[in-house]
């Protein structure tokens, strides 16, 4: 039987990717989901990741790795605003102040290293390279070298078995996120995508209006806004 | 006013690292020590790195994050008992179970995590390709495919200053580790090797094996044990 864990943040890219991960290992694979306690501003995200995770009957791994305790983030240093997202306008030589340093190359270190434990042979990631806030971890030439690096750390490298990188997102436009989403049977309406982390989505920062923008292309209503 | 950031285990090869980027940094850099408390058998050696850290006047990260929620190793787990070095010979083929998946991956992303916060230039990592266990993750085609993934992940990469990482003593024997720690002023009476983390170190796992071995080649008494 084989197993693929899955970085779960509890957003939109995330839990469609998990849905890509379940029907790609529909004949019996194991799911492992594995979310981040990292001291993130909208750490409400962690219900709707545990929310999902159990939506898919997956193993459940939170781990906490406070990356509050070095900031350089308006994710994960209250000091530092989240700007609203005709602000925070990214470029190739934008990088906007909700980038939070090294945040995929720490998430897929430690998904490789609970794969190499649970024997999995993909991770999955959801990142997006299209429709995105301009982060440079989300680009395929990083997956790619990562991969590359982590086959030569790993146990399982040396054995000719690397554990696989799959990013099923990251050529989509958003709406296609959502499209696809619907298509494979993704829960929607329990994911939560606001950087702010308040009661409600605030619906300006730039998470909220990617999300906006991609159910509004698809010509779907957001299933958790209802 | 530059800075480096250095992984610190309190053992033996960490503390040298360390005491090579005093060295290296002598004219005011300053020094962040970053230490893991991931769930290992022997967190004795936190008690260790703190001290180390004291000593050269260093701030002090201590960052959590248990592995020993996904295990995979006997430093990990404690149902797998550390070997003794007789039967944890090592080659390319043979890697111990005292590996700990995916560990140095781990470790320098969150290194570049806290560089990049902190504005470092450099990440110090006292891996050894020589004398060594037969970790993967030591190796020196590792490092080098992480800091190309790395600077393709971080802003810092991005605006054309990617973070370094040094590793003075990968092509060290574990004898020229101990002379080069004496010609540095290294402390190496507060180090902490032994993988099995009793009231005093066990004398006969793998570490303990190689630090003897390297302190009686280098015609030296091992200051932690008198």
């Amino acid at each position: 039987m084989t197993s693929s864990v899955v970085t779960l943040s509890g957003g939109l890219d995330s839990t469609v990717c998990m849905a890509v991960a379940r029907t790609a290992s529909a004949a019996g694979g194991r799911l492992v989901a594995l979310t981040f306690d990292y001291g993130q501003r909208h750490r409400v995200e962690l219900e709707h990741a545990a929310a999902v995770a159990g939506h898919f009957g997956a193993e459940h791994l939170v781990v906490g790795l406070d990356a509050s305790q070095w900031g350089g983030s308006a994710l994960t240093d209250t000091a530092i605003d989240v700007p609203d997202a005709c602000d925070a306008a990214s470029s190739p030589t934008h990088i906007p102040v909700t980038y939070v340093p090294a945040r995929n190359l720490i998430f897929l270190s430690v998904a490789m290293a609970v794969a190499e434990a649970r024997d999995a042979d993909d991770v999955y990631l959801g990142v997006n390279a299209l429709d995105y806030s301009g982060y440079p971890d989300c680009r395929p030439e990083f997956i790619e070298a990562f991969a590359a690096a982590a086959a030569l750390a790993l146990k399982r490298g040396v054995e000719g078995r690397p554990v696989a990188i799959r990013t099923p997102l990251v050529q989509l436009a958003k709406a296609d996120v959502v499209r696809l989403g619907l298509e494979v049977g993704a829960p929607l309406g329990l994911t939560w995508s606001c950087y702010r982390g308040g009661q409600q989505p605030c619906g300006t920062c730039d998470s909220c209006v990617l999300r906006a923008r991609g159910f509004a292309q698809a010509g779907v209503d957001d299933p958790a806004l209802s």
